[in-house]
């Protein structure tokens, strides 16, 4: 029953990291509740680059230099 | 004013059945709340099986036999 | 697998209502989608008016004409 | 830290209005919760008006009439 | 029908905020899509420190000179 | 930037496991994805049992050979 929602750029997802993500968190979120892992749904969202912001800029504006966090 | 968000699979649904599902769930949430159905807003979220994990593994990957529920 | 979630009023709704969305909700979108309703997943939130706004106010501080719907 | 979510229809949006709604609505929060701007992130997701239903009806079959509002 | 939910922390924000929350970036939202502003909605919704983590740390356990951003 | 939600119930998690979860899946996040951990943002929604349906009955109402699963 716990449903996990990832938000991630679309531009920064492929098929293996959807597998690994799905796997990896569900694991985690079953072990540290102590819910069996068949009762997890993670669902995952990508959004794109234009249609994230953060500091007032879309993220497919940002300069080099911020790509690295922040 | 009631906001619903129905997340399905993509692959399981088309036009007649988001119809379907906008008009029927308006219904019942505008006579349970006593809300006109006028201020009911439902939107649904088609997410990719590849998107959406259950157990740990994506919807994409699951056998036949899992198919009808669980 | 279907996840609803229905975002409601805190002040709008009792148990015998949670109860009723809840069950009434499920049979349609089971039914619709055909998917077993074992598998469908309904989340209520409810909001204080205090922290819902329509029309740029807080639905706290409407009037009595506005609860009629819009 | 604010996480700000707009639901819009995809008709109705376009690369400016994007880069506009993501700026404004960050200095505004910004202003308000007295939080530095960089650490404000807007999410748009873009729904089609066919998965976006009002009144039980789906966006995409409303009449001319009710496209001003409501 | 634009549909706008703001998470914030719950210590962060008091009922002058929230109206002024509301009001502002409803009057954004609506003058950036062109949509009568009665049409906008606004949910806040207030999540505890505890509940909120970045970096993998909780809010309620991040260290003063943490507080001003990032 | 990458965002979680995750649900759980209010009656399932307490302080240690918060600390937990947002931990793990942080890291988990931050390392298959390539970012760094401390744009990784996790909000925790605690929704009561009584608010959470499955099979069309509120988690509050069922028996407890249902707690183990499905």
């Amino acid at each position: 029953m716990p449903i996990v929602e990832i938000n991630v750029w679309k531009e920064s997802i492929d098929e293996a990291k959807k597998e690994k993500l799905i796997k990896e968190v569900t694991k985690d979120v079953s072990e540290i509740l102590g819910a069996p892992s068949s009762v997890v749904e993670v669902i995952i969202n990508e959004v794109p680059k234009a249609n994230w912001g953060k500091g007032g800029i879309q993220a497919s504006r940002w300069k080099p230099e911020q790509f690295t966090g922040k």
